[in-house]
């Protein structure tokens, strides 16, 4: 390795350190944090993103970026030097853009804000998390005007997440999606009674759901010697390095799928970050391609796997050994479809997988909306309610089954929800190619056996890291661009069947 | 404030963050870090580290010191900016002498032997953590030589910790203390049928001891809000600021005093901490003026509030509500005798309050004659073993229960082991100053009324944080210097009592 490739990756591995250090600050937070310990908290962690990013943008790194440019030339595409540097040179000349105390203010502005949403949501006041909401509306056109965009200014943020991805192409991807599942949610709605999800209601052992949980992703793959678990108010993991992911999860006594559906969610974004190559570790490649691809696997294992019919041939049976009192008189067959149940919701994250994405796009467009001042933070809570009627068809009833659900406008995540969308879409693309690889996938399911999938997605997605952009994994893994096409005709099929939808009515 | 002061509060708070931010670090390591996570937490630990030192001793830091001495001249010298230049001042000449590389090479060196040791101290084998042990001793032998001193390389370490005091002073109180000691437990050996500790070990649900724990140090003033308690393997207290100040403890079934001790003990470093003046936050003076000085809190509030009678007949009714099976039969004197046996054994954290400092004191030798190469690290387990026959009359069955029994030269903390026989002292002298200005303190602990003497506590000392060296805390607070005597009266007219020695045997 050359000297100034060394002295690269050493600056790279301190912003790394840095940044992970940062990342230890949020979990304690949304862990075991004391509530005292907020104001430090938001400054310990507001001075560290401002060194990392400091330290990042330095002329020092572009220098070096220049000199490497020609040495990295004529090495292969997909090599970790000509990555490490076409990637960083991206990330850097993103950075470079945003002033430093531009990002420790949004830094500081997302932890001080967290708590008063939190206080807001559970007292269904928004007028309370209103000034916050306004302050991080205006931080974040900050970021948008500071990246630059051709056309609107939700591209300049959608760019900085999934490179290559445009808001018109987002737009797209919406309605192609929206005109499959309108007559879906209406079709459904007419068989509502071929599922009963009763059984979920019923009771189930906190303790023994987080144990449970944690059986059930270990089997699945992931791995606890370099995690671990715990409780916080919204699922999430953390990636501190290829020796330390962690997940956390909920449990809700009363509603099953919180915690067990938590946990592989997350252990979905663990795997693959378990499963990134070492030798990119504290580079930029140590991550995940996109937020986007990153929910592809989260969303990969909860719903095409976790709500399979497979999944639960294998697992029911020990579920009900655990939980004998509430499973009484219910099989596998039964179980799988009270998972599924399809009807439409106030509350995202509850969602089935047919009416998931109009959450989305409902989001999607207000932070458009907000982000070209076309709406006002004060008049949100009217249009958020609106749109739900218009595509739910449900009258919210306050603001804390309505607008103030979601975590993610206090803490600074603006433009980060069409991820999930793209998650959907991106991991049925994906299993689609698995399948057609692997034809006797849900038997490797039904017997338990979930080293292939796992084998096959380290193979061809985990390991690159953050090597390749959406754009180019999708090329690269399925040998097309994305497309929504595998997640129509999946959620078609598999909800059609389900509820007892005749073909023709199930088809397009 | 000058710009100049505010500039240098500035980059003060910026070093304080990132020092607190390392902190979190090792309060994750020692509660919740996965085994995998070593390797990644060394580097993101000592990058922390070698940034914070870096910053803090940057050229601009002591230009603005130097341009401050002026502006602060004349002021008092408990004022705030007075005491923080001088302080930053005498942190800074210390800090620039150690080479950054240095400090970050201690930071990866301290994380990487501890698990080493732990394996070492599970497996008894002494072999597998010398290497790490013969590293450490040669790290900090270079920080000695680079800090600088004038007889001895343990002064350069004393004076870091202690400032003020020297190796020769502290002889010169071992000397004193052991002349009081041995006579003493020789007195107390020929009477050791005057106290039963056999309800100890009854059995005690750890839940409820780590519950119980927990209410009992509220009760004595540790602010919950600002505040949590974790398990792990050796009770720490972790400060990263103000708002959040974390005791850490153990639990064992069949030894009472670990728990409880041990919270009670880790409760008194955190409400010091919790009582420094809030406008020193992240500056240098947020702290504690010393390690021997916080460790005379640990202490005062385990040793001479814990064990007294007075704490006993406050606490043990509701003991007993919670404990009804172990405790069947006992009652508080009895308890308050048990929790006080004393005699002597292998274990310092279990040592009672006669031989403790005969533990420290034979660490603190052995860490004199590795420094000065007067003995080998391959030679420490048979000087260590002949001290404890020596000192405490006892043969050593393994190191386990020997020489691997500290996690301090694991993890770089040499020559810290005198501040807690410094703690012993200063304890015992400020709690006779107490008494002296409330004469019914025991009156007010049987009663549970514990906020006198926190509330003296707090004004005399907690307050000041790092502004007075422990000797310049000793004059201000007690009136003279620091002197044995007061421990000396006090282990003497307790356990005299307690085994029923005579007076004239017990008295000098």
């Amino acid at each position: 390795m050359s000297e100034k490739l060394q002295k690269l990756k050493d600056i790279l591995g301190e912003v790394s350190d840095i940044n992970r250090a940062a990342s230890v600050l949020v979990w304690d937070q949304e862990t075991y944090m004391p509530p005292g310990g907020l104001a430090n908290r938001a400054d310990q962690y507001s001075t560290l993103r401002r060194i990392a990013h400091s330290r990042f943008t330095a002329d020092e790194v572009g220098g070096l970026l220049d000199d490497l440019d020609g040495e990295v030339r004529g090495l292969p595409f997909e090599s970790d030097h000509a990555s490490l540097i076409r990637v960083t040179r991206r990330d850097y000349d993103r950075a470079r853009k945003l002033p430093t105390e531009l990002v420790a203010e949004i830094a500081r502005a997302g932890t001080m804000a967290q708590p008063v949403w939190r206080k807001a949501r559970q007292d269904s006041d928004f007028k309370l998390f209103a000034p916050y909401l306004q302050k991080n509306v205006e931080l974040i056109r900050r970021v948008a005007d500071a990246l630059g965009y051709r056309k609107r200014p939700y591209d300049a943020l959608v760019d900085r997440y999934e490179p290559g991805l445009t808001t018109d192409q987002l737009e797209a991807i919406f309605a192609e999606l929206k005109k499959a599942i309108v007559p879906l949610v209406s079709d459904v709605g007419r068989h509502a009674d071929a599922v009963d999800d009763s059984v979920l209601h019923r009771g189930f052992d906190p303790d023994a759901q987080l144990a449970y949980s944690l059986e059930v992703v270990t089997k699945l793959g992931y791995d606890v010697k370099r995690g671990r678990q715990d409780i916080s108010a919204h699922p999430m993991t953390f990636a501190f390095g290829p020796g330390d992911v962690r997940i956390t999860t909920r449990v809700s006594r009363n509603f099953f799928n919180e915690c067990l559906f938590g946990s592989i969610h997350e252990s979905g974004h663990g795997m693959y970050s378990q499963g990134i190559e070492q030798n990119l570790d504290r580079t930029p490649l140590w991550g995940e391609a996109s937020p986007g691809v990153d929910e592809s696997q989260s969303r990969l294992w909860e719903n095409l796997v976790g709500r399979s019919a497979a999944f639960w041939q294998y697992f029911f049976p020990s579920l009900r050994d655990r939980f004998p009192g509430p499973l009484k008189g219910v099989d596998d067959e039964g179980f799988f479809k009270a998972v599924n149940r399809a009807q439409p919701s106030l509350i995202r994250v509850e969602a089935d997988e047919v009416t998931y994405n109009l959450h989305i796009l409902l989001r999607f467009e207000l932070e458009n909306e907000l982000l070209e001042a076309q709406l006002k933070v004060e008049d949100l809570p009217e249009a958020w309610n609106a749109l739900v009627k218009s595509y739910l068809g449900l009258d919210v009833p306050n603001d804390r089954e309505g607008v103030l659900q979601d975590i993610h406008w206090s803490d600074m995540s603006f433009a980060n929800f069409p991820a999930y969308t793209l998650g959907n879409v991106i991991g049925a693309q994906l299993l689609e190619k698995v399948r057609s690889e692997v034809p006797d996938l849900d038997g490797h399911i039904a017997r338990g056996e979930f080293g292939v999938l796992l084998d096959w997605l380290r193979l061809n997605l985990y390991r690159h890291g953050r090597k390749f952009t959406p754009g180019e994994v999708m090329e690269r893994v399925t040998g097309r661009p994305l497309t929504t096409e595998p997640w129509v005709t999946y959620v078609r099929q598999k909800f059609g069947t389900l509820y007892g939808v005749r073909t023709a009515e199930a088809g397009s």
